[in-house]
């Protein structure tokens, strides 16, 4: 027993167990439970992600990773993209194999086929072979190798791709591991066996140029995801096939709130009637709220002098990459479009002179601005070359920055609560505490703030997430990130500090003490864009969007043309009240003008026939619900009012 | 007898008269009346300017102008540009004329004064000489005169200028015209003898390139007005006076609503938060009653593919003359800033199929659109290269027409109304009845269009001027033409019928018949800018705005800190009343908060001091207008509610 070193290792409650040196995650899951064991599939260590039977040398934190968490997933879809290759390998020999990491959601691996044709139509023949394999319960050997070793080997096999990898890397650092008859190049870690792998689905088949670069050879990229549990693969799948209908594209589209025009320009959007209905509500809504919480709107135009980018920096920032200046006919003035409305309010701010007594000012606007995306990379709403942001900027004194933080994390829960988001964490970025030289901005207005920003965060009872390192290197920053019906995390609203404008713009107030001081800039949105907000609200509500919102609230249909006077007296009742929608006159029968009104997810619809029109009352079905009964139409305005207050009460 | 031969005269009311050939329009002002004659400056002698007591040699209309004429004015002040020189070469001989016309309210004359200084400290001086000049009653002699002769008369005097004009004139179209001892090459008309003029203001001295060319030399420009009496002069310079305390780019400082910088480049006004505001309750009104009107709000970005413009044929117009396209990093693509919204709206109407059903559909933005010009040539809101149309675009049926422009003129009115413009005239600009094929657009079409904008415009009761010729070549237009508080005349709102963007973008609709069928499209703008607007509306009122409209409606002013519990309380009262403004907190007097508030146009002022807070009162103040007394907070409610709602229900 004396030759047995032992070694400490710390639990993430905070236990210290004693092992043997050498032991691994895996002994120490064995230790606290046989089932817990079953389910661990990798293992932090000192906060690296670890195989679970790796040996552990010295005294260690140890986190150990299953299905529940985001480590545990990432192993168990990096060993399944292994699992993937493998089984090409046995069906397509010869193959030469890409890359294959795992992906936000599963993960894909990058073949060059050579001359073999493969397609979608090949996929279920993969997945009968992935899970031959997986169920062989196959180990993940991991092997330390040197780089002239792993270079023989894929010499041998002839893989210039994995070649060009190993080239890049550093001798010693090199690892291969196999599982069953396969080998690849990788630095793990992986799950222990693949008989944890139980449900594969490959989804799709995608060129993707080697490396990212459009001069290389295109490889073909496989995408798949994989799951410990059958149901679970189907519940994902029932997910993907509720994504899909709740596509804002489609959605969009079908609802006619936007479109886009090649004529117009690719990602630029169209916002057709309801869509601007719609946008307008949110922003007189936002307005609404803006001006209790003492804010001053303000308009910019659309472009600046190239100057005025020099100035703010965004020209360096976004020059290479963004639209081209705007050249004048004569004079030989350059203009930019606005990537960013900050530069324009902080000429704003500049106007006139300031005094400490005058801040905070806060200045806000719907603020359009545009920047050059690749046409590959437009998408929707959510990824355009032009989007108006709810912008604001705060200029305040540093004694303000924490109740400034507050009253914006309000405005943001009060934006999140009437719209339905109700599950989301706040991400606070601060500066990596290694590197603090990379951030303009004293070391002293930096501690304040990230201090005061957490415990802005804290004192709003947020749940946070604290990232070191992910700070802008202007100032540190605050971002949700909600999740939506789905379960799909989105980055919305974004509250930032800003050292670095104040002192480009050389913005100033006069102080008490008669000094001239710098404000500090806090950028807000809590949109964030209306594009992309209304996007994902789309998707969130799957089009059936908050009744106060609803760009058509009621459909008033009358059973037959007799009563199209009756229907007409009821519409124009309703629109008095500021109840707003559409009276379908068509000569269709009541049947039709029903499925028609729930295809375009009217809130509610309003039957005006014989018996209705007798009694002064009107009929009511609610959309995916059904039959309301018969009310008059004051109920029915109440009802609505009622319904309307209680949405917007929630925030 | 028998050798005096008759002409036939007819005048503006139809009657005829006989004079012997060779009498003047003078001889016919003194057979109407001695005190007519003596008002007469000059007559219009078959639609062409003639001095009146030129020669008529066959049957003509005649029609006498007076100082109550645009063309009698006309005549006045190209009389008073050659006064002025007579004056300048009296006072400093051997300098050199370049051009003397009248313009819009006076005229100016062209010097090169050689090595002589010159500025404004010399005007009074030269104000006495023309004054009298005047007084000597000299008659403006015209002389038909040889091309070679003319030449030889500016040699012997050296003026390179003249000899420039004449050498771009016909031989046999020239003439001199000479009073007392000065002589000009002038095509006249001038008025009977320089006595008429009895009152002259020299206002100001400006450099002049010759021909407005910058390669020229740079003439001194000495502009004047001058007028028969002298109570109108004075009555001019006190409207000047006004003019100036009403300027808007003045007022726009004062009053904060609107700010330039430099670094964000000429002509692009930065609306500050009282500007945006008073911006933002117009466009809110608007929208209001274009909702009621049937208008459908569509958003569409600035920017725009360059093939969008080429199809509209924006790029023809615009193309020279304007922002250069913008270029993207990659992919070879060319945008531009859109100088108009129709583009983009047509793009919308092309994006679903429509119906004769469908129609009309009118779509309204409030969209930015960008133009460039010189920077010499803006000024302040009126001229800039950015500004925000209250756009809408209704696509119609031909048989449509008529309708909408009387729905169309119903909107402009309520608009006028609301703002306090009472004195307006619509000018109907129709195609040249001699040159029809410069119109794009069959016969039939446009006789219709243009006798329903006719009937339109008198069936709404308007004043109207029918301009013929003015018509845009694309489709007759209905201008509104608003005098100010200070008679000036603006053009504010438009409305323009268009048969060719339909045609260009192939927009079709189809008919009962079946069959495919061009729309019409209507252009319409009731403010027409909202940077022209808010212009001419600061100056109208002289930022004294209507109540509804006013960013500031109260100002609460506690008459010492012990009330400002008691202030705050009214104020928060007043706030939830949805009347807005802000509580003057400042350590000042009663009497400085007062003035200050008055200088900041405020419309109401609420006093809070003991008296006020025992009794639950409060005291108020109307701006310009003193003390109304004490009353409830409610009574004040009352009071301010009954002021918007007169305000708005006039229109």
């Amino acid at each position: 027993m004396s030759n047995t070193e032992q070694i400490k290792i710390t639990l993430p409650d905070g236990t210290v167990k004693e092992f043997s040196k050498g032991s691994s995650s895996m002994d120490v899951a064995k230790s606290i439970s046989e089932g817990l064991a079953r389910n661990v599939l990798a293992a932090k260590v000192n906060g690296e992600i670890w195989d679970a039977d790796r040996a552990i040398e010295n005294d260690s934190e140890v986190q150990l990773l299953t299905w529940n968490d985001e480590g545990g997933k990432y192993a168990f879809w990096h060993s399944s993209a292994h699992l993937l290759a493998e089984a090409l390998e046995d069906l397509y020999p010869g193959i030469k194999l890409g890359i294959g990491p795992p992906i936000e959601n599963g993960f894909y691996y990058d073949i060059d086929f050579g001359d073999t044709e493969f397609g979608e139509q090949d996929l279920e023949k993969v997945e009968k072979k992935f899970l031959e394999l997986a169920r062989q319960k196959n180990v993940f050997d991991r092997k330390e190798i040197s780089k002239d070793d792993a270079l023989k080997y894929y010499q041998e096999k002839g893989d210039e791709y994995k070649l060009e990898l190993i080239d890049g890397l550093e001798d010693g650092s090199i690892t291969f591991y196999t599982q069953g008859n396969f080998t690849d190049l990788c630095r793990g870690p992986h799950i222990p066996h693949t008989g944890f792998v139980k449900a594969v689905k490959l989804l799709n088949v995608a060129g993707a140029y080697w490396r990212g670069d459009e001069k290389n050879k295109q490889l073909t990229r496989i995408y798949g995801v994989s799951f410990p549990k059958q149901k679970e693969l189907k519940e994902y799948l029932e997910r993907l096939e509720e994504a899909k209908k709740r596509d804002h594209r489609k959605l969009g589209k079908e609802l006619e709130l936007f479109t886009f025009s090649e004529k117009v320009g690719l990602g630029l959007p169209l916002w057709l009637p309801k869509g601007a209905v719609l946008r307008d509500r949110l922003e007189s809504f936002l307005k609404k709220a803006q001006v209790r919480a003492g804010y001053d709107p303000v308009v910019t135009p659309h472009i600046g002098h190239k100057q005025l980018y020099l100035t703010s920096g965004h020209y360096e920032k976004y020059g290479e990459d963004s639209f081209k200046p705007i050249q004048t006919p004569h004079e030989g003035e350059e203009f930019m479009l606005k990537p960013m409305n900050c530069p324009h309010h902080c000429e704003i701010y500049k106007s006139k002179p300031r005094s400490y007594k005058d801040l905070p000012v806060r200045y806000a606007e719907f603020g359009t601005v545009y920047r050059y995306e690749q046409s590959g990379e437009l998408h929707g709403l959510t990824r355009v070359r032009g989007f108006t942001q709810d912008d604001a900027h705060i200029f305040c004194r540093p004694d303000q920055v924490k109740e400034e933080f507050i009253k914006v994390i309000d405005l943001v829960l009060y934006v999140f609560n009437a719209l339905g988001f109700e599950d989301f964490t706040a991400q606070v970025s601060l500066r990596d505490p290694e590197n603090k030289s990379k951030y303009i901005g004293g070391d002293e207005v930096w501690d304040r703030a990230e201090r005061e920003i957490q415990e802005a965060a804290d004192e709003k009872g947020l749940k946070t997430i604290v990232e070191y390192g992910e700070a802008a290197f202007y100032g540190p920053k605050l971002d949700f990130m909600v999740k939506d019906a789905l379960g799909r995390s989105w980055q919305l609203g974004t509250i930032q500090v800003d050292y670095n404008l104040p002192e480009r713009f050389e913005l100033e107030y006069v102080g008490s003490d008669n000094n001239r001081h710098r404000p500090v800039m806090i950028h807000r949105a809590p949109f964030g864009s209306m594009e992309r907000f209304v996007a994902v609200l789309i998707e969130h509500c799957g089009g059936n969007f908050p009744l106060w919102l609803a760009p058509e609230q009621i459909a008033v249909l009358p059973i037959s043309e007799k009563f199209a006077d009756y229907g007409q007296e009821v519409f124009r009742k309703l629109q008095a009240a500021d109840i707003h929608g559409f009276i379908d006159h068509r000569d269709e029968k009541i049947g039709r003008k029903i499925r028609d009104a729930e295809v375009k997810k009217i809130p509610y619809m309003i039957i005006a026939g014989e018996k209705e029109a007798q009694e002064g009352k009107v009929s009511v079905r609610k959309h995916g619900e059904g039959d309301l009964g018969s009310m008059t139409i004051e109920e029915f305005i109440e009802h609505i009012n009622d319904v309307k207050s209680k949405e917007l009460l929630n925030s």
